[in-house]
């Protein structure tokens, strides 16, 4: 039966496969260890793993896609904190900050290009159309990120297309790709698919609203990063659109200011329905992603999204 | 008959359907544009073209491999830029220059999944295969020679890895996939691939040698780039090798220093041999390539490939 601990148990071999990865070069497996000695929540991984459980035969190519999938979601993040110049990676030091930005840059391509060596090895052309694009999206979403940059005039709909293109492509391909590999049938493909993207966008929309949470501690890391970085996000963007023209000087002002006072901010933003408007639409898409789930016909996979989705809209982190 | 003008003619083709690459959003087409405004040498590009022109049905298939090559070497080179802090690229200012490092990297990303997806369009698994362990060990050979940094105890073996990963591999899988892609015989696939591979570790070696010329006006950027950057290429380490004590610690003192005076540390080189024995290994790559190239049966390709072979000996930029 498919439930938490033998997807678990599942990932443990998509990592052993990563890690596998055995390289002579020292500065390549050394930086290759560091980015790879923990995991985060391997959502994207977990996607494709459960996608594509109903065929018990192809073990060993589901763990293969899991793996790429995780590499491309991972040569995406240490990319990432080049561009956001971030010092933090889950809990420790980036790759940046503790070496440098050519470190950076190189072994996020290096993993890239080890990500689709992995998905040649996989041979199947739906596949590879599908994470080509993906990784072309994504890219796509990133660099329309940077126009948010200190940009009030953003549109919601821009918004939405930054969350779609940076993570709930990934979603996305991850289940299309475990669907495509169990060879499943066209509405089981597409429910999950859809299921899948919908969850990848409500998690963006989520992830956006813990930086602008209260509690520090308990998210585990600093909050205000996008404000700080000027990056206009949901809450930013729904307060902005109520606020007085004193307001929205204030909050202008505060875009890119690394020196936050967070309670006021986080207040004034609270107080102009900021935060309660990005619930709304986090719950918007978490509700047209249940309503995906709930149409997948087996019923272990079903609920297994379907609590994918609770810990997801429950996250405190 | 294949000659030149004709590679040109056909490198204008491969350039269009590069360009035909029409993006709606403004930042991903005003970077994408910018970046393929102008064009290098596209000799990776001509690589391709040569080595699969015995194939007449085939045209727009050679031209789609041409153009992954073209976008796949133009990634590394904007990556490149980011990791070098280049402010100066093919005569005009750098993406990261221009824009930011940010822009670089994400352009960059996107630039090389755009060859992935023209790839897997290709649909040829060998030409995957190759092509997806190319890209990984460029990256590779981009991440040793940061070894490189500031070291002068790095062996000569390593300084040929990193020519060859970061340049010959390239040439290597260019020649290589277009005998894929016009199924050639075994040998022609063998002599054309080995031919290429040799050109550019020659290329490579060259153009650490062209940074070390005494004339910045001929060469048309700035010299002694890689001294600056605290790179040890072939004219450092030739000449280290044979320094006194003391000219050693003033070499030493060079790595990484951003103010040379030009004159004396050319001077110093010349004299303890750096140029003359990097000169040596140049030709004795040039001449691995051209013993390949001679045993290429097809008069046309082959007299292609030493017209190539001649053009980048005696090259002055």
């Amino acid at each position: 039966m498919l439930n938490v601990n033998l997807i678990n148990k599942e990932l443990k071999q998509v990592n052993n496969l990563i890690k596998k990865d055995i390289i002579k070069e020292r500065t390549v497996s050394k930086l290759y260890k560091y980015i790879f000695r923990s995991s985060g929540k391997q959502l994207r991984a977990k996607l494709s793993l459960i996608s594509s459980s109903s065929d018990k035969k192809i073990r060993l190519r589901r763990y293969k896609l899991a793996a790429v999938i995780e590499l491309l979601h991972t040569a995406t993040l240490v990319h990432d904190d080049v561009v956001d110049e971030s010092e933090i990676r889950r809990g420790t030091k980036s790759v940046n900050n503790i070496w440098s930005n050519a470190h950076g840059v190189l072994i996020g391509d290096y993993i890239y290009s080890k990500a689709f060596m992995l998905m040649v090895e996989l041979g199947n052309p739906k596949i590879l159309d599908e994470l080509s694009k993906a990784t072309n999206d994504i890219s796509k979403g990133e660099l329309i990120q940077l126009d948010a940059i200190k940009n009030t005039k953003i549109t919601l709909e821009k918004l939405e297309d930054i969350s779609y293109f940076k993570t709930g492509r990934l979603f996305e391909a991850s289940a299309k790709c475990g669907a495509i590999l169990a060879r499943s049938s066209n509405s089981y493909q597409r429910n999950i698919t859809n299921c899948s993207k919908n969850l990848g966008v409500a998690f963006q929309i989520k992830d956006d609203l813990l930086d602008y949470s209260s509690d520090e501690a308990i998210i585990g890391k600093p909050i205000l990063q996008d404000i700080r970085e000027g990056k206009v996000t949901y809450p930013f963007y729904f307060a902005y659109k109520k606020a007085s023209l004193e307001e929205k000087k204030y909050l202008e002002s505060k875009l890119g200011d690394k020196k936050q006072n967070n309670k006021k901010i986080i207040e004034l933003i609270t107080n102009l329905g900021g935060i309660k408007e990005t619930e709304n639409l986090a719950i918007k898409y978490f509700m047209k992603s249940k309503q995906a789930a709930s149409k997948i016909e087996n019923k272990n996979i079903r609920e297994e999204m379907l609590n994918l989705l609770n810990v997801s809209i429950h996250r405190k982190k």
